[in-house]
């Protein structure tokens, strides 16, 4: 059990030459790969829930599209509820985060309108976003149906904001702000539960016909 | 236990006089009584699945605001699903009739367009139709599943047919006739998910709004 170095020599030459590559990763970059890997989970119970409808999805399908055990989801999330939750914040997070981001580039209302139903339009045909709109909030706790209602409310205020701007700055036609801006949001929401990724229209597509619809109307101008 | 009078002259005694009013209903009757009563188990059902979800919603609450004992029900309907079924069937049904009917009127495309427009506006914000929208089809069997979405088909068949006609006619702009009338469904389906039957704005001013914003845009006319 003696030894004949001192341990302060022992401690300098292990120092002096440390191993190349830790066996363990660094604490940050396991945070890393676990947030990775969450999105994997969450990402992958958005989509069957798409496919197959949030009831009739259980954990044990997340788990065989991901090649891992139920117990090692459990790591990650907390149970379906709570990852429902968090993809449908996710989703209306991408939207508030796209809404931010074009009243802060400023311009007329319409513009800004208008790139907020870009933003919309796009996140309702990715996972989370649709999401939100084919899933419904009824698995949720209470609380959790609360916090997405306030998401909700925030984007439907932004649209309704926006119309009495573009009404204001004359570039929209006078309505009213709030059921012009649940018409607007209706028609791209829809995208949500009839476009499918693997289908004959691309994402743009779909979102630009939509847009342009809402914008000049279906009738025929002299 | 013998009698003086013969069989035969109290059997014409009887008959001669029959009862005013049985106290039996006649089977006709009885028929329209059980219709009246199933009626309302699936009028109320589709009440509290929009209230408060369709899994959330027990047979005993809708027992509970009938009046009635959750056996009696099952004299009405086998299940929730098929109580589901039922009312959704009904609404895309009501829909249909009142597209028929339009049809028949014949005239303009456009004028055919905005008359199942309004026809499928009113339905979503009736209680069978509400549920069509905010329920969906995930607790129904295969078999419900399909039946429903060959109606859905047909009513989107319809609006594209007469989009379609309406740019053939001259009345609508050139367009995508399937993106078109994904965006008019889209916008007016959604009416079926924020209107409140006692909120500030009537049935009929909602469905008009929504239909003069698809027919102009909102956009602000030279």
């Amino acid at each position: 059990m003696a030894t004949k170095t001192p341990p302060s020599s022992q401690t300098r030459s292990q120092s002096s030459s440390p191993l190349k590559t830790s066996p363990w990763t660094h604490a940050s970059q396991r945070e890393q790969q676990r947030e990775i890997k969450r999105s994997a989970v969450l990402q992958t119970a958005a989509q069957l829930f798409n496919e197959q409808g949030f009831h009739a999805t259980s954990l044990d399908d997340v788990a065989a599209r991901l090649n891992v055990s139920k117990p090692t989801l459990y790591y990650y999330v907390k149970n379906k509820d709570e990852i429902l939750l968090q993809c449908v914040r996710q989703g209306l997070q991408m939207t508030l985060d796209g809404i931010e981001a074009s009243r802060k580039a400023g311009g007329k209302a319409i513009d800004q309108l208008i790139a907020c139903m870009q933003v919309y339009g796009h996140v309702v045909t990715l996972d989370f976003g649709r999401c939100i709109i084919r899933v419904g909030d009824e698995g949720l706790t209470p609380e959790g149906r609360k916090q997405l209602r306030r998401q909700k409310a925030a984007i439907d205020l932004e649209f309704r904001r926006l119309v009495a701007a573009g009404v204001e700055e004359g570039t929209l036609a006078p309505c009213d702000p709030k059921m012009t801006a649940f018409a607007i949001a209706g028609a791209l929401s829809w995208i949500g539960r009839w476009y499918r990724p693997d289908g004959e229209y691309s994402r743009e597509e779909v979102v630009q016909h939509c847009i342009a619809t809402l914008l000049n109307g279906v009738l025929r101008r002299p």
